[in-house]
């Protein structure tokens, strides 16, 4: 069966600011060291196995640019702009119903735009391991990632730790569990039963707009109806008028929650979310004092810092611990501890009404 | 007698980088919550006992156009510039040599052009009574400031701590001493026989020359030179030879710690060296974090910190004690612990030959 991929870059990620942007979110972000942008990273690691005339990337049409810019090998019809956020309920309903049009079925991948993966060949194979297991019957397939800490940021799933020779590498999933508190998440780390809930799916297009079908059949009806404008005169048209109507639902709560035949597949491929800029200690090297460090840097007696700077001069004495990162018209600098505070600079330059700065 | 003042303003601090830079040191920056500049405030709280066209300024010669632009009251003829830096009693010695072209004698007021005074009136009584001593025989006054910590940045004055009807408030200077280890310092500041050397200074012309003539005899038979050129067209040409050939000497070890009747009057008008950035802590207002913000700031859980930015927005999440200062093209971020270090900023610098940063 045809594969088809999914790449969602709808996201307007603010953990990183401030290099990330209401006009620039992470995923157009280069946070490695190899300079490519985040969703450069996810199409370069996915075209192995997928062509790039059947990738698919959903967003904001106020990212087209951005992305034709970044993925100039991907067609522009395989774009897909939303009119407004809806979570990714409606936004793959959208693209299934995109591609449906394009092969009468095929197997969807769907993906974040804004991770990382450490080991390409390892994610190819469990993709392709994913893709056989969605293949069969209506079968739904995420890809877990087995928790190495109690992250309390990620969703879990329950899932039937006992090997079958049916299902091979495939697990059957018992249930999704939302973002648990430290004291759940330390449970479910000891258990053995859980996987964080990495955001990637695999099934059928004909599977999954059946799901749609039994259990958001308003968001199914919609999507029918914009499936039938694509390629006419009336397909903005008509996207503007139903689009926004969807309920912003996310698929875990809007089908996964209430589907069953849902497989798991652990991805033993060093996964990263790249939540934050901590996350830049795992993916960056350090140099001999702890430091991570890029730009125009001095620095003195300072240790276990990250320090992203542009060409401006940046000097930092007697630090330890700190987060600095330098753009053109804003300056952070925050304790490691403390990187979940940001949003609250946000919350502040939004009340302030200081959108530049967004 | 006539009163004259030298304001010395050819320093080049760096422990207010990068604020301070080598074409625009410590005395040309405002500090001060007024907006005024550390030199525009020294002449300021000087007016009322001094007239500007009896006001001299030396500095650098680097430094005209500052001087002129910050300071456009004060007599261009009265801007005494040195060829190059060569410590203060060669600097002291020109500047006499130029207000005796004008005054056959007349006190003269050795005074720094960056520190500051909280209490301007107490300073002009205080000079006023030092002006009083000055005037006497051949006396050498130096203004002393009762210290209230063991500072080890200072040097001190042993003086002679009992009141004599003939002095008045002027009391007998035993010894200079240099900086001291931080054991001594306690020690000083625990004995009541020691001051702080603040660098304030006061004598008559004649009497100045004459411990020139004895102490350091080229050094006066040069600035004669200098004099006799004054007003001439070789004026320029005869400093620019004689001068570079000084011994780069301070005033207190090439006469204050050879001549005798020295007396040291007690300043007690809120004087600050304004050290480092932390100074900014005694002379400018915290906000109810304890932290001293100037510039487009946004603060989240940050504490006891100085801020210092510029039209650029600065964002702090969980800081506690530390000093950031931004400038167009450079930012210091330094624990508060560590401003000793600054230097060790501009040193590297230097040696990478980054000298747009200097």
């Amino acid at each position: 069966m045809q594969t088809t991929a999914l790449i969602m870059a709808g996201g307007r990620g603010e953990r990183f600011w401030p290099r990330s942007r209401k006009n620039l979110p992470k995923q157009f972000l280069s946070l490695t060291d190899d300079g490519k942008t985040m969703i450069q990273l996810t199409v370069e690691r996915l075209l192995p196995i997928v062509e790039a005339c059947d990738i698919y990337i959903a967003t904001n049409r106020d990212y087209l640019p951005l992305i034709t810019e970044q993925l100039p090998d991907i067609p522009k019809e395989n774009i897909i702009c939303e009119p407004v956020g809806r979570n990714t309920a409606p936004c793959i309903a959208l693209a299934a119903a995109h591609i449906s049009k394009k092969y009468e079925d095929a197997i969807m991948m769907v993906l974040p735009s804004d991770h990382l993966v450490k080991y390409s060949s390892m994610y190819q194979a469990t993709l392709k391991d994913a893709c056989e297991v969605a293949a069969k019957g209506d079968n739904l397939v995420t890809i877990g990632i087995a928790p190495d800490h109690p992250e309390t940021g990620y969703g879990y799933i329950r899932f039937v730790n006992k090997f079958t020779e049916d299902t091979g590498r495939a697990f059957k999933v018992e249930r999704f569990v939302e973002k648990p508190d430290l004291e759940k998440a330390k449970e479910y780390v000891a258990s053995d039963d859980y996987l964080w809930n990495s955001g990637m799916f695999l099934w059928k297009i004909s599977t999954i707009l059946q799901k749609f079908e039994r259990f958001m059949p308003d968001v199914y009806e919609g999507v029918m109806e914009i499936k039938n404008a694509i390629g006419t005169s009336m397909q903005d048209e008509v996207l503007e008028k139903i689009f926004p109507k969807f309920p912003s639902i996310s698929i875990d709560y809007g089908i996964m929650e209430k589907a069953e035949n849902i497989f798991t597949i652990p991805g033993t491929f060093g996964w990263d979310d790249v939540g934050s800029w901590l996350a830049l200690e795992r993916i960056k090297k350090s140099n001999e004092y702890g430091n991570i460090v890029d730009g125009n840097i001095v620095t003195i007696n300072t240790s276990n810092c990250i320090i992203q700077g542009t060409d401006k001069l940046i000097a930092t004495v007697g630090l330890e611990d700190l987060v600095i990162v330098d753009t053109e018209d804003a300056t952070l600098i925050c304790d490691k501890d403390h990187t979940a505070d940001i949003k609250k600079v946000l919350e502040n330059l939004k009340i302030c009404n200081r959108n530049e700065y967004l």
